[in-house]
């Protein structure tokens, strides 16, 4: 059972501090906007879905304790404070896409009182949680049927709980299996940059129990060599309606090694990432991120001064190297043209 | 041109301060063997060629103001300081090996003067450093016709001039390369866990003035699609008779990735680095290093306390994905076990 990254409890938004995680667990208790804005801005939360659900307890926490006498100024509160919680991270889709959600319950329920409304309020961001949280459970069962007792996983980067308000998408079949009573053991490798392999898949796969061994990037093809790998299992950022997959920088290079090892190679992520107006991943362009998080990725500088440095976020898997794509709709096969297409009609 | 990592200058032994690079360019100047003890000890002078070179000069500079008055006293000197200088690395071949043949110059010579002696042991030293640059500008040479004009080169960890007293191995055609006007781009690996690459190999070809880039080693795989790479060189620490070589780990999975593109993939090494008695990979074993490497591997830990951990130092490259070997005696080719035997038997 992963831990709780977010939740809504006793009237305040609590989640685990990530900027603390490896070495200390300290949870936020958020008691009004302000402390969620912060918590959002200095990446306290990360992650599309849970910022997702932090925009919709924070517009509820926000507004709680609001004298509004009428609707009119109860509706321009909440406007405010949505339009407050997604300025803390313009750029993230899920967190204003979860506020817009919120401000729309307002705007379709004025006949109801203020307190009536505030219930609303809280159901609403709740069943974000609740989709969210279905949509993990979801991806984790149509893994199980692809894993087998004793299986070892090798893994990329962190598309875990923590990145969600629940079981996450790759490590989803993972914490399914686990809680089947099934022995499963992971390599994680520490995924550079960022390292949140290092810092975040592991802790996770440890607070829940799961037997994991930390690598560095570079020693995943000698691991599958020599070590029994069953499957590697990663997340996605976006999927071409092709198949095509873009996803941290280095899967690529993992499904190369998957293949010449003929190991399974699984994508697993919610079908919102199919983008079936892609016809390729020649279409998906590839951010290319700051040279310090290389040549100053732990606070000390480990490079030359004035080294060029090329550092690409993300990298493209051609669908001819993906065994299997995992949405919380099933299990999608080659052809992919064909079967992404197929279950977004569903 | 490289930078001169380890000299004889003013009756000193001249050396970069390797353990404050890259930030900054520190050299030290060893009066006494004492000096010499504590640069090898705290690892300011490092890979094999450079501490063979270290204990030859060490020898020199820890003796040459000996007040020995006859050959007995001063077999006695230069046998302790040899010895002395020896167990700053017990685990060092190559300055045992230095200062072994630094003895046997005594040995050999107690028809001598300890003038004449101290002459000897200067021009045994002297040899010693001869030989190892030689032997890095002979690979260097041999290298030329598999790079022309223009081409873009992928390396991994540091074969350079750093560890050698010259040009290195693997850098060591990129160097003679750019003497010869040639235009050559390199990508170099970080190379995780002791970031070698980002430390070293960027350093030496930025100061040679020589275009380099820093990648981390999950992108290889990602630049090889996207960049024009034209070949991959790296060094070796055990070539087998059949060819399969134990590199620094992420070779394997470069050379997976290199023949995928359809890269020419090369190891550039002393023929000492062959050792014919053993028939494959398989028979070579894989040192396993300290955990911290990877979880505190930047002076700040950055995963889990109690996390397990694989830290392979080396993995082994089958000799099916190695285009050619280049040794100090030309460009061998498949099929080693004949190539291999008979470059040794040359």
């Amino acid at each position: 059972m992963p831990v709780a990254t977010i939740e809504w409890k006793n009237g305040k938004v609590r989640m685990i501090d990530q900027t603390r995680l490896p070495l200390e667990t300290v949870y936020l208790e958020c008691a009004d906007a302000g402390e969620v804005w912060h918590a959002i801005k200095r990446l306290s939360v990360r992650g599309a879905p849970a910022l997702g659900v932090a925009g919709g307890y924070g517009v509820c926490v926000g507004v709680q304790h609001s004298r509004a006498k009428n609707y009119a100024e109860f509706k321009k509160e909440v406007d405010h404070v949505a339009d407050y919680l997604a300025a803390a991270r313009p750029t993230a889709v899920n967190l204003s896409w979860a506020t817009q959600r919120m401000k729309r319950v307002v705007a379709e329920n004025a006949g109801l009182s203020v307190a009536g409304i505030k219930k609303k309020l809280l159901e609403e961001a709740h069943a974000i949680f609740e989709e969210d949280r279905k949509m993990c459970r979801q991806i984790g069962e149509h893994m199980l049927p692809l894993l087998k007792d004793g299986a070892t996983v090798l893994t990329h980067c962190n598309a875990g709980g923590l990145a969600t308000s629940d079981y996450g998408t790759a490590l989803s079949g993972i914490f399914k299996a686990s809680e089947k009573g099934m022995n499963i053991h992971v390599y994680a490798d520490e995924t550079r940059p960022l390292l949140q392999g290092a810092r975040l898949t592991t802790w996770e796969l440890m607070q829940a129990g799961i037997d994991v061994t930390l690598i560095c990037d570079n020693m995943a093809a000698h691991v599958m060599k020599e070590k029994k790998i069953d499957c590697v299992i990663v997340g996605a950022d976006r999927i071409a309606a092709n198949g095509d997959t873009a996803n941290k920088i280095g899967t690529y290079y993992l499904a190369l090694a998957a293949r010449v090892h003929r190991i399974p190679f699984y994508i697993a992520a919610p079908s919102s990432t199919l983008d079936l107006s892609i016809a390729t991943g020649k279409e998906i362009p590839i951010e290319e991120r700051a040279e310090e998080e290389i040549t100053e990725g732990f606070g000390r500088r480990t490079a030359p001064k004035g080294v060029k440095v090329y550092n690409p976020a993300f990298d493209v898997t051609p669908h001819e190297l993906i065994t299997a794509i995992v949405t919380e709709k099933g299990i999608l096969r080659p052809p992919y043209r064909e079967s992404l297409r197929k279950s977004v009609e569903k």
